[in-house]
């Protein structure tokens, strides 16, 4: 029987405040070129100051690969804190307006902190520098977790950076217990290579255990799993975990799974703005998986819908993906 | 010599909410086509309900030309009302960081209303329906009019929408007040057909008494000064004010001053959201107009940003406008 819910996503909740700068806007206020790093407030306001005028899309990695799979007529649901103030309103629209069900109580109104936030600075070349300020998506307690929507999952997928807070662990935990209990897989993204770092033991812990697919690209591979080359390090991945993910830009994606390794080509595109390609390609992996497709068209399916998302500024899709679908051939 | 600030521009501060729509949700929802429709909260939460995903970027029609003036290296200010609240912080920045002055009083945080918006639903033909929230925006008094400020004014730039607020009137009568006992000259735009119909005896009056610029398109220019043809209608306007500048969309823009006509082509484009073409067009002419260009070259200017703004979603520019300036040869 099909359940409710083909994906349920969890992780960090929040608005993009996205501005194109150039190559030295990075060195002269300090910010690493190509990854995430967390900020305080303080330093929010600080380069906020600095920074040109903006633009502001509802973003957050795992609720970006929900609204893909969202906007393909996947049937997702999406569990991370926002606040009752503005930019959480326009989260939730966001993402419901996409078809997503997305009922996460809200942060306390009593609460000082505000609805996350990250500011994406994207130079000349594309690549995005990721600042966030969590805000109260750090939040996100076991309270939080709705067992009976887990429970509907065919498929859980956590989002890495969750990782970075007190009471997510016991969330996921939670989170996990809930949806296997009920014959339901789980998925895990590494989201960042520092990430990987911050977490590698919590990690290990869970991918051994707990995870069914593992999604990262070959710097959070080589991250988490030390080798001389990706290939040794995808095997020791793929010892651990049924379905391994491992995506690789322009290159495109590798999929490891029962012995077997497939391969699918990226989609050559105009890079715009790099923000959402991972997230995108597990849109349309997880779509194809969970709606009957190999793991070679699924692996397709992600590379057509990352390619969609970094040719426009933005982290979600603007095209119709099915439609990119039908053009590739894979539906 | 040289007074402090080229262009300050007073009107309705607001975020846009942008969203590419199908033609028939106009109708299904009761939105007019083309032109600004006033709502209230209400109606605000209702079509937002309705709406897909959507992005939110710093908008208000007066505020888009300063940005545009300011984004040319021109020296601007900005009068418009928001409130201490997310949004009034997004709209805020991006006028600042885009070089202009913005120092408004904001709205008390006792006031139950928030920062205006406006929700832009663009069609796939790239026309626009606005409707506007205007929360705070609406509170725009004499006592945010800064006299200071307004005597340091080459040019007064007045969005004809914010004539919809019962002491707005009264600001503007007091900034133009500041500004010509100075030595500055007033600039209006009429902004919107219905906002003509709504307060013709007002503009009628404050054109001939007041007004040494006039900014409107054709539809607008139709609607304030009835005839049976454009250029009767434009030698209407001439007869009462200095300069009369009406843009005509693909046709580009007319420009009447001494008894004599010119004529700008528009610049050829492919339009995604025609959102602030308007706005842009007053930019490069009011940029070209204090920079000691010719009428001709100052309306070129315009056409040039107006065609830029209209190539992207968004109604603030993206390109280098000073570039584009260089490439079609007017500086």
């Amino acid at each position: 029987m099909k359940k409710k819910f083909q994906v349920v996503g969890i992780g960090n909740a929040m608005v993009d405040i996205l501005s194109h700068i150039k190559e030295d806007f990075l060195t002269t206020n300090g910010v690493e070129k190509g990854i995430m790093q967390l900020i305080d407030m303080p330093r929010a306001v600080e380069l906020y100051g600095h920074m040109g005028p903006a633009q502001e899309v509802s973003g957050g990695s795992a609720a970006n690969t929900i609204a893909g799979i969202a906007a393909l007529g996947g049937r997702t649901a999406y569990v991370g804190k926002v606040k009752d103030d503005q930019l959480g309103s326009i989260f939730a629209h966001d993402l419901r307006a996409q078809g997503a069900i997305y009922e996460t109580p809200l942060a306390a109104k009593s609460e000082t902190h505000e609805t996350g936030r990250c500011m994406v600075l994207v130079t000349p070349d594309g690549e995005r520098s990721l600042n966030t300020y969590l805000g109260v998506s750090e939040q996100l307690a076991p309270s939080d977790i709705d067992d009976h929507m887990m429970a509907h999952a065919e498929w859980l997928y956590l989002e890495g950076y969750r990782f970075d807070g007190p009471d997510s662990k016991a969330a996921f935990a939670k989170a996990i217990k809930a949806c296997t209990a009920a014959g339901g897989k789980i998925s895990l993204t590494l989201s960042d290579p520092f990430c990987v770092d911050r977490h590698r033991a919590d990690f290990l812990e869970m991918i051994r255990d707990h995870v069914d697919l593992l999604f990262c690209n070959t710097a959070e591979m080589q991250a988490m799993y030390p080798s001389d080359s990706l290939n040794a390090s995808m095997a020791m991945a793929a010892k651990e975990v049924s379905i391994v993910v491992c995506t690789a830009s322009e290159k495109g994606a590798y999929v490891l799974n029962d012995g077997g390794m497939e391969h699918a080509h990226a989609v050559p595109t105009q890079i715009v703005d790099a923000t959402g390609a991972g997230d995108l390609f597990a849109s349309g992996f997880l779509y194809g998986l969970t709606s009957g497709f190999d793991m070679l068209t699924s692996a397709r399916m992600g590379c057509v819908a990352a390619a969609e998302v970094i040719s426009h500024i933005g982290a979600r899709p603007e095209a119709d993906l099915m439609e990119l679908f039908q053009d590739h051939g894979l539906v």
